[in-house]
């Protein structure tokens, strides 16, 4: 049995999709950011950081967005959120969510918290590196979506691609959004049109995408 | 066939370390960093961000050092670099995974490249909030070794272990070392006796921890 600690439209939205996707039974937990619960001594207990998601399995609590999709991918292997094991898809689906989650969820941490990196609010320098940090990674996606896509694995949806397209809608208030980039926009214009996409926005309330 | 590219020391490490505890043959392939090599146009067509490792597999360039790890330890199920699919332990394996690779190598990125945030040098305040950040690695895991420990998973070795050595190490002329967090010490004091590690250090000429 799943229970999804989560707040909308944040980092744990893919671990939201993927549960919709799988169609599994889960229970979803509020975490408010207004109140500040992800601080909660109890919840503290559950995820030390004090981020969102947790996600308990069984009665073990586990973290990390990126981890969390990978382990549901294991273990609903039907419903084909990643390449079978052994195969060259597989790796690849493996290196574009660590990559995903080490170069560009990291970068928008910094982008979305200042005080990370010592401050109330970026210098004009730091905010322009960070944001020429996020755009390297669209230029580098949409090379690669352009010449192989339209799924970071091809002609096949996979996991992958939520983790993407939430990442993208991140972006929509930046200087220069993701949709920007044409082979990234088809991509989210894809998972945006699936049910889960749908399904999500109804229950977490969201509205611009 | 694996081909390794790998500088010394760096995040090639990990990698290099699960092929010889796999005992996997493999052929090493120097770049040099002192010659500026990760940006040779021959280079980047393997690895489009110019950074190692890059790990070709029967002709395939992959990326992304945690990523790697994961591969290989899939495919070299018997090495037990990972527990086996369907286990809690398995779980708890891929979440440190991306911990370490999306919160603690990407902060190190920072650290160790102030132009990624626009200067040439780091501000005292940026170096600080950055130190704090990793610090905060090492009390957390610090905390979960002396529960749970010694290992990442508890009483088993696994590559996960690998990958935290290697960002131990990294730490090594910060102000305060990972290995002042006394679990993480004796963590690290475990796999610095493997023979994998040994060897490494000979092979890629490697002398300070
Ligand atoms: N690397 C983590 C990041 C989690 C994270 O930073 N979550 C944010 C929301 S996107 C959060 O909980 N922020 C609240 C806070 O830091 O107080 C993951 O992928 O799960
Ligand atoms: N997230 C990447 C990081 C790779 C990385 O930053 N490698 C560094 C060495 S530790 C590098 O190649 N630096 C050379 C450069 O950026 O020019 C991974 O884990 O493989």
């Amino acid at each position: 049995m799943y229970t999804l600690y989560y707040s909308p439209g944040t980092a744990s939205m893919v671990v939201h999709l993927a549960l919709l996707e799988i169609g599994a039974p889960h229970e979803l937990r509020l975490v408010d950011f207004d109140t500040k619960a992800q601080h909660d001594p109890a919840y503290l207990k559950l995820n030390p950081r004090g981020v969102v998601p947790t996600l308990v399995i069984d009665g073990r609590p586990l973290s990390e967005s990126a981890a969390l999709l990978m382990v549901l991918a294991e273990r609903h292997s039907e419903a084909k959120l990643a390449p079978a094991p052994g195969t060259p898809e597989r790796e690849a689906w493996q290196q574009w969510i660590v990559y995903l989650s080490n170069t560009l969820m990291s970068t928008y941490r910094f982008w979305f918290y200042p005080p990370e990196l010592g401050a109330a609010e970026h210098t004009p320098e730091v905010r322009a590196a960070l944001q020429r940090k996020i755009e390297g990674v669209w230029v580098l996606l949409d090379a690669q979506l352009a010449a192989h896509g339209p799924y970071l694995l091809g002609a096949e949806f996979s996991g992958a691609d939520l983790l993407l397209t939430m990442l993208m809608r991140w972006s929509r208030n930046m200087p220069r959004p993701a949709t920007e980039w044409p082979a990234l926009k088809r991509l989210a214009d894809l998972v945006r049109a699936r049910p889960s996409w749908q399904k999500l926005y109804e229950i977490e309330g969201l509205s611009e995408w």
